[in-house]
């Protein structure tokens, strides 16, 4: 099978280059920046000397169409929204990164992300790629939108709940954390070094673009399910993020009633990994690796549930559930090329 | 003033030495330690040559209350149950760190703490030292128990709303991030440096004994007031600490109203800074000051209110609240010696 | 005593704010910058709220000098070479912490900073300010050039040796380490969070602009001095430089002799402090102070000696020792206003 | 062929658990520990939940040499040389990444290690196992010393300049930095996270163990070679060595000539990376793989060459070079599981 990054100067393109680098069922014919094109991979990301030489080029739709099967479309919303109905015309397969292709109703594209949204026949098509809870065979999609790294955290972690137990969607609370690499390459202020180490921020307060996206998915699970709340801090770290998920359970349940659902929903799914009661995961425990890992608490002096979970935003949060869609489309095992150990300390 | 710090060589004890050192009132007489007596603290603490010279000293009630007229007891929780009650009884004032002093029912305590209570009759004439909100005149108190970093962040937060809205406190949840200073000087391997650099965890999950500190305080405040959701997370960084708080309105209110109430019942707070609205507080920009920074954000979409508050926990969360309370107690203007600008970047 | 900040948003601007917020014997007139005038401090740095409020200023040379007796111009080089002889025009006296006066040789200047010298009368005039080893009474100087962070730190460190040792001044090698403020407050790639986190990078590479400095000091302290190597590495943390020198000893002395040799050289400095034989200092012990801390070793092996040198990089090598320069050119004690501890941990 | 990991719970022995279990040629039987064993390697490493799942075992010499033909131990200086000798009674192959068989000359050994040295005999016969400079055919070794961290990543630098060219060897000069991984897992003051944070320490002054361990190979490059200066330093990032090498070269050479004998010297050496003229590798550049990455620069003012060379000093320092002389052993090409992409950023 034959792939395309496009994008590939991002970071999200340079996890995708160093995953499907190491994937035995997949060439990866070519790679496109939009901005960088003319010289080697290597000028921009230094580190993959030896590993990959490959030229980037500029996007011509025609030629990574003709050339490949398959396209990953590592690049920023807004452009996204433009280049993929391109592609998909002429016939290539897609899996979008951006945030393009997720939210279906394209008010509430416009409204959170301040742009115009996609072709709404497009919306209607693409495929919501969450990889554990696909509500469909990806193997005829032609269009996966992959969601974002929030969303993917939060959203494992709200699953089995959600869908099996009475709680009150209306009190969920997503306290979110990530590492700075969730905020792109590009060199600005507020992820300047001196500015970001040693400190901590929270950011977007109310406006995160990843809440409709959480909404709209768990409204599709709980016909109850409505406006939650969300937010996100950036944390002196790399990689990672952390969910941190608080919900109202109107009557009492056990943790252990918690514990074997979650055990039971997720025990055919590889990269989802629930740990042992009593015990949390910390971000590094997943760090360069797909897997979601997730602890469950139930505090009966509030009957509130506590959730956390953790993932790489650049793996299972970008290019690794990437990855496994595109396993899925073409029908190969899910952990094929993406076996990696969490690399720790 | 003549004052005596016990328990110099942890990380509350060095910030009492580095504030006072530059304190025009007061006269720092010794340093006492229950470890490391005998030499220098500059064998302890490398950066104090120059600064100060002090011998660390064994601890002798005796001697500290017929040299002091204050001691600070920066000594861990079971250590300062057994060490005040002594002191207290040579005469001396004591202001405690630890969270020994500040649960009124023992039996809290004993259930958070795992650990005995001190004496109910000590318990009761303790002082809780907020100082922003002290409910009595502390120019004649005995005993202060400075409160813990985390309930200072939140309860800073939570003050006015709860007070003087209609909220639920029921509904209140204080997401809570710490550097890791808050967890001691003790090299153990949770915060060993390689398990905890580029790394977020979250620790003692519904067993925090800040919990029950900040539940009794808001059932002062609020009749309504019972338990709450705390969770703590540790982040990679030194000093710091974010309290995110959610608490649900049953009727709407407006913004405008909320940053009124703030900024009036704050305003003779020198300590205390409002954010400007739309803007949030980051860690770094009350460093190794005694600020708390507050931001507010009404969120329409779902009736809940999020706060969010940042203080260092060894200034403001420990010693520089410490000394504030020392000016109060002594009638002494409280920014005395207090009036550090945050070490920015 | 009156001062005008010119450069307020930049790094060593707000080190200046807030060392001089606190020093007894000046008034801050005014900030300016060349870019963000209109708005208040606090808008261009929050962490200044309640500390000043003060108006940031268009630069006007001629309001600059009636309102103050010193500007301190923390602008970049290039700029400053134009901005000081209008101060100074104007009759006011003027330091300088920019490369722009400290190289006497204009070809040098040059040669390393690529750029256009200033007149060769005013880098006559102004004096090389390393305030342990002035070399001229500054109490009537009208500028002075602030020194880099490296050449403080390295330059330091060398003094005693270079002056009263037979060492072979073709010898020395500055292997030096820096924080990233070091690199200034403006976002690039470099310096992007993601980039520099947990990540150390050699730059500049037989290219800084501090060597030519560091040689016109030593060539005058010792006359066969001539070129030395000094290399520079991006250390991921905000502040601190760290120098590791080695100098070849023609001829073999103790080790009790080097220290007796520092210790009587700096007797007299409070800001210089040497460190116990055996024992060396990181750069977070000298966090936030104006000290410079040294430390040394003769090895027997190889008839060498290596100095470890640490400075803060925004304060003793930058906003401190000019803080301390003007206390000398006022003839106000030279700790006045900068008897700050290390901020440790 | 099949593998036993002794010492699995340190660093080094996760890491070779990392890379082993996506190694198509081998095996792992079993993981040891002294100190650890009955529970699995979860219980100590939860990040490799679903990776392995493995007990950890005591360790049996009989029942290792029963189970495979090849014992990894990773346990520290002090133990490998007691356990090594009853493990190749046992006819077992070992590698070994402690210090203990590295110097050939157990006075050396004994001077810097503080220790008993193993028995000659065994000395003699260990090969020093640095892979791209392995001066015998290792099929036949039974037992090969796995070099140290810094030593490799020095002696790559030194090699070709030191074998080809007319350096003086007694002007070496090695300032090399490492993350904190390099100093183990058991939390100790000095890399308590408080402590080392935002922090830069030098350690080992003139007494590093890693001396002596390259020296004694430079002198087996060059007769002239002899003593060296060699310091280290903690660097607050996990992962990574840089070393920053100098040397003087008594006549002028070309950075060209320099360059093609680097390229030269490393053309069929998959692992090491000769940088871009004017290019010099960061240490995240290298992060996760067994990647060497040189820079090269020689200064005609000072007739002095730098060399930068950068590795991940668990993997190419440690685990990875490990496994790439285990690949050599067998007859297996050196890059089978080791063909890592760096994890970047």
């Amino acid at each position: 099978m034959k792939a395309a990054i496009v994008g590939a100067t991002g970071y999200g393109g340079a996890e995708l280059i160093r995953i499907l680098q190491q994937h035995p069922e997949v060439t990866v014919q070519s790679y496109h920046s939009s901005s960088q094109w003319g010289g080697s991979i290597v000028d921009s990301y230094p580190h993959m000397q030896a590993v990959s030489g490959k030229e980037l080029k500029a996007i011509s739709h025609e030629q990574i169409a003709q050339d490949a099967d398959l396209a990953f479309t590592a690049t920023p919303s807004g452009v996204s929204s433009k280049l993929v109905p391109e592609l998909l015309k002429h016939g290539i397969r897609v899996i979008d990164l951006s945030g393009d292709f997720r939210l279906k109703d394209p008010r509430q594209y416009e409204a959170w992300y301040n742009s115009k949204a996609p072709d709404e026949v497009i919306l209607e098509e693409a495929v919501y790629g969450l990889a554990e809870w696909l509500d469909t065979d990806v193997r005829n999609a032609q269009l996966i939108a992959n969601p974002g790294c929030y969303p993917t955290a939060a959203l494992l972690g709200l699953a089995p709940l959600v869908k099996h137990l009475p709680i009150d969607p209306a009190s969920i609370i997503i306290d979110a954390k990530t590492g700075v690499s969730g905020a792109g390459r590009k060199a600005v202020p507020v992820t300047h070094y001196t500015e970001m180490n040693d400190n901590l921020k929270i950011y977007k307060v109310l406006e995160h673009q990843h809440t409709p996206e959480i909404e709209q998915v768990l409204s599709g699970w709980n016909s109850n399910a409505g406006t939650i709340t969300f937010s996100t801090h950036l944390v002196p770290m790399t990689r990672g993020i952390m969910t941190t998920i608080y919900i109202d359970v109107p009557e009492s349940i056990t943790a252990e009633k918690l514990f074997e659902l979650y055990q039971e929903s997720y025990k055919d799914c590889y990269f989802v990994r629930i740990r042992k009661k009593g015990t949390y995961p910390s971000t590094k425990e997943v760090y360069g690796s797909n897997f979601c890992d997730l602890s469950l608490a139930y505090d009966e002096r509030t009957n509130r549930i506590m959730i956390v979970s953790v993932i790489d935003n650049l793996v299972k949060g970008a290019a690794g559930q990437a990855v496994q869609n595109m396993n899925r489309m073409f029908g190969i095992d899910e952990k094929t090329g993406l076996d990696l150990a969490p690399v720790y300390p």
